[in-house]
């Protein structure tokens, strides 16, 4: 084993060479509901969010592997939509479904396993970030946490750009090659949401984040749903996860292409600041703790 | 990808070589029971019955990710249980457990995935049984049925080697890459029971298979446990699952180590038959099918 716990994936020595694998489950009723998502909106969401794992760490996703379980009065229907999700989304990137197990049980559960090549890169870990760099962020923030709202509000029948984004994240999976190559020192794909995991960043490296709140994209759909609910925008965009948007950091030298942009900076210290307000964060790592 | 659903793992090629991976879900109810087993235990049991399934393509298991879906009031104590029975599990074939996910739910879920490396053998499918070859089984078969059979009438108080065999598998692991080395045709590990699990064997190779039932190992553990409940043992041992047993199919002329045991033969013909007996079988594999 190359890299353990405590990234976004692992690396795994082989006297053949290395890969990448990164696991997670999506439970019913907490990372999704049947009646809000179908049967293939789930499939994309399941295998997006561990893709962009792999693309997190700078390599290239090859292939997933999924254990299912599920209710005897599935219907056949809804099954064959989330292997077509997950093919489809498998298929964005050149990826494809590697195997499968399934099992009954009360609630549907996935545990989806995604493999991944690096191409030769060093795999871009959380640890390497040092003051004086510069934190950018590649995808969509807040756009999930905008269509959770807007589906919490008005029911399976919400509409819109962000109620299809929390359907269907659009993790931007070439960005996290790409990022390596440029010499990224830290990077993660935003899934709990940019403060806290950005604060996985400062924990790993030592280092401090300080967050500029203008330079914050907010697009035009999340600010939309923010002012329909009479939100603020910027909450989602802070601490909303699952758009699996890309936060990496850079050298100050580097020349971004724009797909990137310039979100903050890295400084001595700890933990992350947004310039100018107060922010609350969680988390609980005990078993990742444990494992590492 | 090399090879894809249909066996006990996949294998996928990255440009720099080859991986097996496979993966399982253990939900809590359906594949443990938190009062007849310890954390501990579910620990060892998942990730052994993973990491038999490299077993038996013929590798040797390197890594485990573990994806873990917990209730709010789950115990430490008991987290910290499972971690190092997952640990203790991996350890005893050399493997070592590469990371975890965490997330809040109703039950305990685990989603295991391990990773194994083919030393340069070629990966031991289900489907190069041709009729005249032997079948042969090595590990216990019975045990864990056995097993449950006791903890179901006595409760979590039952005591023996079958109870503790069905809270922790002991897989017969180097006997996979040591079937490979033999030349084995076909290999798989006994997790739904002999005779279903023969089944896919000899549904992928196109042959039967005919077992004996005076050669079947009904070990004294089983006996014993049989005649305490008025049970036939022959039913543990040909339809019992969770002991991880690896069943393999080997070339006529192969000369066989002490620790496999001929238990028949294929066949011309379909389906397994054990002679003089009329068996039942099962199975469901609708999303494994969709997979392929």
């Amino acid at each position: 084993m190359l890299l353990g716990p405590g990234d976004d994936a692992a690396v795994v020595s082989t006297p053949d060479g290395r890969v990448v694998v990164s696991t997670d489950l999506l439970l019913e009723g907490r990372h999704f509901r049947r009646d809000w998502s179908s049967g293939y909106d789930v499939g994309r969401k399941a295998a997006a969010q561990n893709l962009a794992d792999v693309a997190a760490m700078g390599a290239r996703p090859t292939s997933l592997v999924v254990g299912l379980g599920m209710p005897a009065d599935l219907p056949v229907a809804w099954l064959d939509a989330l292997t077509d999700g997950l093919r489809d989304e498998c298929a964005v990137v050149g990826a494809s479904v590697a195997g499968g197990d399934v099992t009954r049980g009360e609630l549907v559960v996935l545990g989806v396993t995604v493999l991944g090549d690096l191409e030769g890169r060093s795999p871009v870990r959380r640890s390497g970030a040092r003051p004086g760099q510069v934190v950018a962020v590649c995808g969509r923030l807040g756009f999930a946490a905008a269509g959770w709202a807007l589906l919490e509000k008005f029911g399976p029948g919400a509409r819109g750009e962000v109620v299809t984004a929390h359907r269907r994240p659009a993790p931007p999976y070439a960005a996290g090659p790409q990022a390596a190559e440029l010499g990224a020192t830290a990077m993660l794909d935003v899934s709990d949401g940019l403060v806290q995991d950005l604060g996985h960043v400062a924990e790993a490296s030592g280092v401090g984040v300080e967050l500029d709140p203008a330079a914050l994209p907010v697009a035009e759909p999340v600010a939309a749903a923010a002012a329909e609910l009479g939100a603020d925008p910027l909450d989602w965009v802070l601490t909303g996860g699952e758009d699996h948007a890309l936060a990496a950091v850079f050298p100050e030298e580097v020349r971004l292409p724009p797909e990137w942009t310039v979100v903050g900076r890295v400084v001595a210290g700890q933990g992350v600041q947004v310039r100018g307000r107060a922010i609350a964060s969680g988390g609980w790592d005990h078993f990742r703790d444990s494992l590492s």
